[in-house]
């Protein structure tokens, strides 16, 4: 078992890594938490992206063990009255701006708690208007990696903002979705769950429309022939378009927020 | 409390993370300190930019615990007669080239004392003409980390090299400094320091010009408009100059360098 | 000494850091094995470029402590039958595709014990087409890092493929080889070896030929002359092209597999 302090700590945002604002994260959990383990889960959200670092914290956070606190940093609003939250939720804990960031996290993990962080005895001494990552959610994050309790951080009762992922539309000709995530390897990761929209049971052939594009709905990256544009249920429980051996994303110029249909 | 063995180490370098460079300072490390725990400040820094790694190393530095050990590596000079130092300053140990590099951060934290590498005993058995980091560094951070003695690694008595900031100059028509730095959100980082060009007492507004801009001095990067220039004080404590929502760096094409002027 | 559980697990990808896939493996490891000490190597190995990952990893895992476990993943045959592998070298675990990515390495090291990885009850309960690092390679390196046996993950006398680096060849006119790897100073790699190849008690000047560049081989990377193209012996032990304070990959417009000669 983990011994309290001993935490995995994993952090979000959209700092990037040539500067020294993750290294101010980290060091001032360490020199609070000195046990916290840290693990990155990225810093390259594209900047004050919530969209992006919304999904991106969603489909990394149920890998990670209980007892994990999250610190999810992508906050345009910093500086302003947007609320911070602490939300414990499935054994774990989701520290950020209210902004939708920690929404589609906490849809597929619903919380337990949520806390508005209200309390400065938890936080540094001097609260910057631009940094409340280090100023707040690093001391708050410390203070939870060492057993502390998510109450005394504030009030409960907030209601969460969510985040509205484009909607799934049915239509005569199809099911209508969008590409909501391009990952890193250029593959295009629709709004379409594959559990939901490729049943097992269906007989003829699925296949996705993109522009002009017709994709087969196949099993793995390395069916398609090299070149061809392929529709896989991803790793995430999406659909994902996909060129085997290549990048769909440069290939064919693609753009998050394009539209796509499942079978005409 | 941090057992010894368990001491932060803090790594910055300008070798990127596509290679495997990092990789060997952290493999040395590990393998000589079990337990030390290993921290990225950056490995960004642009390639030899011993300025920007001074600003970034100064920058994180007072955020991390007593006791860490940062091991800074941007080093043009590797291969000739340059010293290696180790600082103790505010608790702290400070590894890296004499060329400026760690200059800043020992403005700030005034060292206690200097020591400069010259005892073979602590590097790896065979060290190289191109790779000082991973044969000489890291072994002695290892060292450090695992309780050893400063004293024994070199003589004590060097004098640090400093790196020169352009200098902040008054002028008749106002306080000229410059941009001495350029961070991830695109914020343009000044040579001024808000707390002693920004007296809290004044009353008539305060200004930052650049080129042709006039940007308003504000207290949070959240109260200018979509789209304006505004000056704020960073969290660093010098004076930034923002754009709300976008990157001051792109929108003007700043370069590090050029000269701005408080009040006019 | 490091207590079992609390080995060091070392990460190559072809991830990239932007986005969840390396935090989903992290994730899933410390979940197995809380006390794991994670290592990045790199995750910006170029998509599926497997050489670069196998020079990288053969790289860097020298340089780490015995115990440390290798999870490497670039593998465009994910959802194929290729193997894959964990490897016993030198105290050391290689867990990766048959595919090369492994064999530079374990030409250093020679396997004590190669084991293909074929009993699922290490791996995840569902394992996808797509992402086997997540779902195998992950759960089995927590697996071992919590002192398991290699000999429960498979079956054993498999046979590894091997990765074949471009032939040095001797010509009439010297010794003919190849750029292999560009690090990212920008430094060409060749393929031949410094100590096979530049005997000490050699009198003549010695000379890299590339294109219609002639670069003296050199100590160090500072005895050049600023802009000069000289050979040097890296810290990896192979002969390396570099220009003082530039990027001779920049600067000649260099390409891997580029033909070099020495001595002529």
């Amino acid at each position: 078992m983990r011994r309290t302090g001993d935490r995995v700590v994993a952090l979000l945002t959209d700092f990037g890594t040539r500067d020294w604002y993750v290294a101010a994260l980290k060091g001032v959990i360490l020199a609070r938490a000195p046990h916290a383990r840290l693990v990155d889960v990225t810093h390259e959200v594209p900047p004050q992206d919530v969209l992006a670092g919304a999904f991106t914290l969603a489909a990394a956070a149920p890998w990670f063990p209980r007892g994990t606190i999250f610190v999810a940093v992508v906050d345009p609003g910093v500086g302003t009255n947007r609320a911070l939250l602490a939300v414990q939720a499935h054994g774990r804990y989701f520290l950020g701006p209210d902004n939708g960031l920690l929404a589609l996290s906490l849809e597929a993990m619903p919380p337990r708690t949520v806390v508005r962080l209200t309390n400065p005895r938890y936080w540094l001494r001097s609260v910057s208007h631009t940094f409340h990552g280090r100023d707040i959610l690093a001391p708050v994050a410390a203070y939870l990696a060492r057993g502390g309790s998510l109450h005394r951080l504030g009030s409960t009762g907030h209601r969460i903002n969510p985040l509205t992922l484009p909607l799934v539309q049915r239509r005569a000709r199809g099911i209508v979705g969008a590409i909501v995530h391009i990952d890193a390897f250029g593959n295009l990761i629709t709004n379409l769950r594959a559990d939901q929209w490729l049943p097992a049971h269906r007989r003829q052939p699925v296949r996705l429309r993109y522009r002009r594009h017709l994709a087969p709905v196949v099993s793995s990256y390395a069916s398609g022939r090299l070149g061809q544009l392929i529709a896989v249920a991803g790793s995430l429980g999406f659909i994902e378009l996909a060129i085997r051996d290549g990048s769909a994303a440069r290939v064919l110029g693609a753009c998050r927020g394009e539209s796509i249909r499942l079978n005409t």
